[in-house]
């Protein structure tokens, strides 16, 4: 269904709740229609709890290549200035992050560059959490994607596929990156799941672990497949084990600097 | 936009109507009650046209202290190693930016603190192109505000107030920053119209120009007293313009590092 079509629904919905309450001729519920139909005490809030799927960026936020993701410098002091501001330096892929089509193909979007309608996004969250507590490897695979299909019904274009492999829980600690016996492993995608998801005209899928790729990919065939389709990733998100398999909507506040090949982003659903 | 959305939308909204119809028998708060519980995020994405509101950072953004607000260094080169990557240095108060409390407070909370809840908001559009026409150092007085409420109602609670001061348009000049014969001017908000917003329990005010103090400020009067207060501030916020005095939702995707005192945001609205 077309924008226009969808607009025209919501305006007829809109209006038969209004007629329901010409009808009903009670005071309360009339306000309340009057509240619904002036959307003026913001949709988002009045409908739904707003969950944070942003980690913390800081020196010690795990990075997929050890080195620390952020650096702090005193710009400006409060006791000498009356205000203060830091100077960052910031590793594009750090913390809670973007990854743009750019990231992995020479000329591909920026992170500027991704549309605006793209970053407000339907979730659905696949649960791969069982299989990854015996596998620190462990793939969402297009198995998965289609048992999700079967459970919850369609994926619908434009949205954003989040997996939830369990390991948000160990940030603070070294398994977030590494085996117990040291080897660097987490779960990830496989190239299977997401050539279904990109057949799907799905906008972006999100890892909650340091990589769209699991860590003992030696090839990057997730990275090197959906990005270059003009598609982008988010790494690291938080408290995806909070999240329903379906029904809410996720915003990507991604940042918005040119050239960007992705960056530390803020990321919200409301749910 | 998606079938699902759609249908989902539709039968949310049909849902709520029954329950709103159920409930108007019943109490006001009653059916306020089921109004929250419906409608889903569907909404979010059905019920408008995402606007983005952040201006495109790069070095050449205009800044207050008129140092650049972002550096690149070529991390990862793609053709060295098959993808690519910035580490970047940015000041944080640099294009369409967040104002921490701890901006302009010494244990004020940082940008990591604000609460989630609070960065979406409904979005109260303030008009002064008028005046900012003949005075490049307008303010926004409460008598602004005052004649707001006259014209479109109460502002609700956990509002964010913007001030559209027309400066967007130019951004791309040097009169963004000074007027023409080079003095440093932009309008910004007075603290009679901010004083006025905190009674009201605003959560934010959002400026279309560098500072939410207007550019002839000796004090910085509204810095001192709204953000010490918990309150955050955004600047140079896009395309004002275009939005409606009131009936947006405002998501602002500030950026998360521990003991920012702000930083550049990705800030969108839902129309």
């Amino acid at each position: 269904m077309c924008n226009a079509c969808l607009i025209e629904s919501v305006k007829h919905s809109m209006l038969s709740r209004r007629q329901l309450f010409a009808g009903a001729a009670a005071t309360g519920a009339a306000a309340v229609a009057m509240g619904a139909l002036s959307a003026r005490p913001a949709l988002a809030q009045a409908q739904g709890k707003v969950l944070d799927l942003t980690h913390v960026l800081d020196e010690k936020f795990p990075t997929f290549d050890g080195a620390p993701g952020i650096a702090y410098e005193e710009a400006v002091n409060f006791d000498t200035s009356g205000y203060q501001l830091w100077k960052l330096t910031i590793f594009e892929h750090s913390g809670t992050h973007i990854d743009a089509p750019l990231h992995f193909s020479k000329d591909g979007a920026s992170v500027a560059e991704l549309a605006p309608e793209s970053l407000i996004c339907p979730l659905c969250v696949i649960d791969i959490s069982a299989k990854a507590k015996d596998d620190a490897n462990a793939m969402l695979e297009a198995s998965d994607v289609e048992a999700w299909i079967s459970a919850h019904g369609e994926i619908p274009a434009g949205a954003c596929v989040a997996m939830n492999s369990g390991w948000g829980a160990k940030v603070g600690t070294p398994e977030f990156r590494n085996t117990p016996d040291g080897k660097f492993a987490f779960p990830g995608f496989a190239k299977s799941a997401t050539d279904l998801l990109a057949g799907m005209n799905v906008a972006a899928i999100a890892s909650d672990t340091l990589s769209l790729d699991p860590g003992n990919s030696a090839d990057f065939a997730v990275h090197y497949s959906w990005l270059p389709g003009g598609r982008y990733g988010i790494e690291n998100l938080a408290n995806v084990g909070q999240l329903p398999a379906t029904g809410a909507t996720i915003f990507v506040g991604a940042p918005k600097h040119a050239r960007g090949t992705g960056g530390p982003a803020r990321v919200m659903a409301v749910i």
